[in-house]
């Protein structure tokens, strides 16, 4: 691999110690609007998804807003879910990944918090001494491996001041979160692959993660005790440690209170690994808008996020998803009633139905403020935000913007 | 400003390691078409020579694709034909750089393949020990010098056990090409600068190099040892040793096979660097799309290289330019013909007749494939495309957009 030609010079100060160098606190209120893989293609018509919508709301919007598309990851990557809402919320999701275990967990409703790390569980059965004879206890029934798990979540609260919470799965699955200091996800996993084997215990994979690895095993030698009068499910392994570090927090960062208005677990446990609060707020899409009433007065910033305009595009299902495109667009009012100092509209990916799954395309967006060179555009869509007067920017310079329309960046450099 | 927030994090992830982390292997095809030096400026009626030039076919193209503006290596920098073609196929050419030396061999027809170094040598004239005599040899005739440097290949074809190919050039200048394991081409040259001086030999610049230097120094021995009996020409210098170390094949990186069709050896040499079969194309343009037929089964991805666009640019022949672009443009349909799942046209820099040189001005691109938002562009120019759907994006990015266009990319992130 070639040189540096920057290995002379001084360090480029990352976007993000910028911001939080800049940031003030004042009374101003931010919506940021998601709709989940909003972006899409052109279908029979030939307009996208959001196109054909009829959006009086947001088109009203769009003709007072700057416009433009954001690039989720880099050019050509299609974002899953993690990646895309890090960007939304500032992140380089190139920088910052959430591991793979703390999604799944997540995304099955397991609260984790900054700094906690997670481990997908298997109840397995044990013979003599390490000797593991089924990594999946003969793949037990869900209803006996809730019992077992809450029997583990009874009587292991803690290890070695670490705290402990189990959370059932299906079958033999289950999750564990530990919290505590220094915590670090670099460790291998504690399974032997195969049955009939003997365990494999965790290890270090990094410097500092020593401790991490102990408390995994010293964790699975628990559970076998505990669990030491069962018959088939009398053991469990840990497997796929991941924690989030590393991860600055939203309010740290823009000195804000945000919150998070979501119906699914994947959407809540993201913005709580940033530092929202999360808000209850049903299952529909009216909702999410009473939420943010309910809750106004108490938070800075808003994370709004509808779910079903991906399900609908994951479906195929061009219709329905420019069906959900307009529900969305009818509750647009509820938000201007509230009178938002500033109020964002896009995706965290494009899901195209003709595609029926995520796609690489970047995601419109408008921002309203009062604070913006309107760019001509007369309605909300992919073509017009590709001539809006924003250009194509990377996800993760949004939140900067937000802020700035809000008053809540100070001048860089005197 | 304080630490880096991202020092806790992970290191952000070069693109490259992305793209190959993602790329997943299926049937597409992939061509891409490039026209050198295609961009250009305003002659005298006020169009470039893309926008004067009658292109039905690339107009039609372009009204069913996405389009924009690549910028080569950095706003404002005009590329070489090296790091113009590196950004294309996926390199940063500001990471990776290619030796001078290793571009003039390749330009005058030598192959060089990965891992493998060269150096210009002269013939010379030695006297008693290590005196270089006449670092020219006297300007010996190029007939004398190509029968002494085939007597050069003929007697030495290896040393130490590394392979050695000798090329001839004009009058006293040659190039060697060594390879085998571990070559490192941070050397200093062997030459002493100056007629009458003693010979400087080859030295180390870097850790990890001090079997180079023994290998160039060994080979001007042997080189001496094989033309004692000449009279002028009876040994050589070596200069300029230069490699492609580091740079890492398409192949591996974007998990498809990659072709080259192109009628320039400096064009050729660097598809061979970077891990594309170099096809035989014939001399002339309709040549280089029967070469596409003949391999269509055979290869995933096809990089078609026309050079007569910048030799007319260069020559400040505005009509001209326009005239290979529409010889190029009759000939799409032959490229439509075989169906390519996607189909990009652009070029590797601009070479605007009106200055007669390579430019820095940002390249004009189309993306054809059945996954574009077409932007309402009815012909393939400068400014349209500076309207276009994607905006103006670096260079190096556009791999990843046609493996995203091709299906050969999957998801980032849960």
């Amino acid at each position: 691999m070639g040189r540096s030609l920057g290995e002379g010079g001084t360090a480029l100060m990352e976007r993000l110690d910028i911001l939080k160098g800049l940031a003030v606190e004042n009374g101003t209120k931010i919506v940021l609007l998601v709709m989940d893989g909003l972006g899409g293609l052109p279908g029979p018509g030939g307009e996208t998804e959001l196109e054909a919508a009829s959006t009086p709301n947001l088109d009203l919007l769009a003709s007072r807003s700057d416009t433009g598309l954001l690039e989720m990851v880099d050019t050509g990557i299609t974002p899953g879910s993690g990646p895309g809402h890090l960007g939304l919320f500032g992140y380089d999701p190139l920088k910052y990944q959430i591991g793979r275990g703390i999604l799944e967990a997540i995304g099955v409703g397991v609260e984790v918090n900054p700094g906690e790390i997670c481990a997908r569980g298997n109840l397995c059965t044990w013979g003599e001494g390490d000797l593991v004879l089924d990594r999946r206890a003969g793949r037990v029934d869900t209803e006996t491996s809730s019992r077992i798990v809450c029997k583990l979540s009874e009587k292991i609260r803690s290890i070695d001041g670490y705290g402990v919470r189990f959370y059932p799965g299906i079958e033999h699955r289950f999750v564990v979160v530990l919290s505590g200091e220094d915590l670090n996800d670099q460790v291998s996993d504690a399974d032997p692959q195969v049955d009939g084997r003997p365990m494999v215990w965790s290890r270090p994979l990094a410097p500092g993660a020593e401790k991490t690895a102990l408390l995994i095993n010293g964790l699975i030698r628990k559970v076998r005790e505990t669990l030491s009068d069962e018959l088939k499910a009398n053991g469990c392994l840990l497997r796929g440690v991941s924690g989030t570090p590393g991860i600055p927090l939203m309010p740290d960062l823009y000195r804000f209170r945000p919150a998070a208005i979501a119906t699914y677990p994947m959407y809540k446990g993201l913005a709580r690994i940033v530092g929202m609060e999360i808000l209850p707020a049903g299952k529909t899409i009216e909702g999410l808008f009473q939420a943010l009433r309910a809750n106004w007065a108490a938070f800075d910033f808003f994370f709004v996020h509808v779910k079903y305009t991906d399900s609908r595009g994951e479906d195929g299902d061009f219709d329905s998803k420019r069906e959900v495109i307009e529900k969305v667009d009818s509750l647009v009012p509820e938000v201007l009633d509230l009178g938002p100092d500033v109020l964002a509209v896009t995706g965290d990916h494009s899901t195209p139905s003709i595609m029926a799954s995520h796609s690489w395309h970047p995601s419109p967006f408008l921002l309203a403020s009062s604070l913006v060179r309107p760019d001509g555009s007369t309605s909300f869509g992919e073509r017009n935000c590709a001539r809006g007067s924003l250009g194509i920017i990377p996800a993760h310079k949004l939140m900067g913007l937000l802020l700035a329309h809000a008053g809540r960046l100070s001048k860089y450099g005197a």
